[in-house]
């Protein structure tokens, strides 16, 4: 992974359809701010972030929960990411 | 139940009108930021959130009312749940 | 009364139009952000709340003024509440 | 006057255009944010509020100049009265 | 002057046009928020507004620059005055 | 020079087009946020500034850059100037 | 290079799509919030900006995803950059 993350950044890679069956996780397709599972691959420094001192609570390979609409699409080598921050990750999925 | 919220993260599971009607609340259905009755399934830690300490005051079990449109709905193995922070959940039912 | 307001929120309990004339308090009618009279029936435990001390100044019994559309309606036992926070009370009618 | 204003609240009562004659201020009437004369009747204890300390700088009797959409309209046997934050005040007519 | 304004807001007088060109100093009259020249005739003291200290830094007598959309109009034995905070002075004309 | 800007107030003077080009700087004219050349000729004293501690970085004579739209216009003998806050320049150009 | 960004800002260059071609990053065309690569060719000194701490984390050479519509375009002997505030570059490829 070539994507080095600033401060409270995650880069997060989106889990098909089928990796969300098998861990027993479906999403409802319709609702507009509709969270999304995905795995993480890269993770800021945290820090001090706009005056506030940021811990960073996920790591890379972990599972989590996102809004459908939070952070930002990025493709490299033909894959999509997305970068969002750390607040927009709802719950990680165990 | 294998999410575990961030932060100040909530996880929520609504309330079957039935349920309701046991505990002698009843919700009237038409007005449109009505709360709705639910019981907490799964706490963040808390901790410093965006600058601010937040120590949890639910858990796991409680029965909450919260704002029909706060937070972020979504389905594991069938059931549907809501994610949301703390601050939008308005009572604890006893 | 079986509900637990959490932080700095305070549940109240519209007074009828008949109590209002009695303790000589009468409010116009037309208004968009008129305020109403309501007897508080819980209030919540205060503390730090955002990242602020928020000290109650309201006890259950108080006769408040607050505005018409501050908070959530809540139905129980087929009695209607509020559910607001303090800094949405205007004022304590004695 | 039996109204407690919570917090950095003032209530207020509107000056009479005869009135505003004698202490020689004229408003005119047309602009949309023009101020009013008004007599505080009663002064909130002030305090930390919002996490700011607010120290109460009008007491009962100041005539004073607001805006004439500050604050929320009460009646109370038969007066008209106004309560606002002691910010929406703009000046202590003297 | 009979007008003690509270805090760090000011009163000030508009400078009529010929004084203006006495002073040198030409104001374009079309663009929306252009500003305009006055005089200071009343200062608050100042002090923690919301929260943060205030200096003044004008005084009576001085020359000002503002917004001509700031603060708001009020007419005293038939002169018109603007009371504004002090951060909507832009500058000093010496 | 007779104006002295409040605060982190700086008044600036547009350059012209020629003089732009002597510099080696172009700028497209069509872009609505563009930012424009102008050289500093006067910078308020800064100090603390809503609460914050704001140090003056440029000086007068600096050719900087500066958002089109930031800031509002004076015009003194039959010079116009923009009298801008300091955190609307976007860079000095040397 | 002769423009020195103030405070918390960041000049760079967008990379052609050859260049992003080599470095294996691509970028998806369409979206609107699409991110793009480019060049950081200066740095603005940091500090406290906004009454907050700001160190600098990019330095001059580094390639940098950055949010298609952030900052402020300027074009110089020719070239166009972007000067845009650090906070707004997602992530540092490298």
């Amino acid at each position: 992974m070539n994507i080095r993350p600033l401060g409270d950044r995650v880069v997060i890679k989106r889990l098909e359809a089928e990796e969300k069956t098998k861990s027993g996780i479906v999403l409802t397709g319709s609702a507009k701010e509709r969270p999304q599972e995905a795995e993480v691959v890269a993770v800021g420094p945290g820090g001090v972030i706009d005056g506030k001192e940021i811990r960073m609570e996920v790591k890379v390979g972990d599972k989590v929960l996102f809004s459908k609409y939070a952070g930002t699409e990025v493709k490299i080598d033909n894959d999509e990411f997305v970068i969002l921050k750390q607040e927009d990750i709802l719950a990680v999925v165990e």
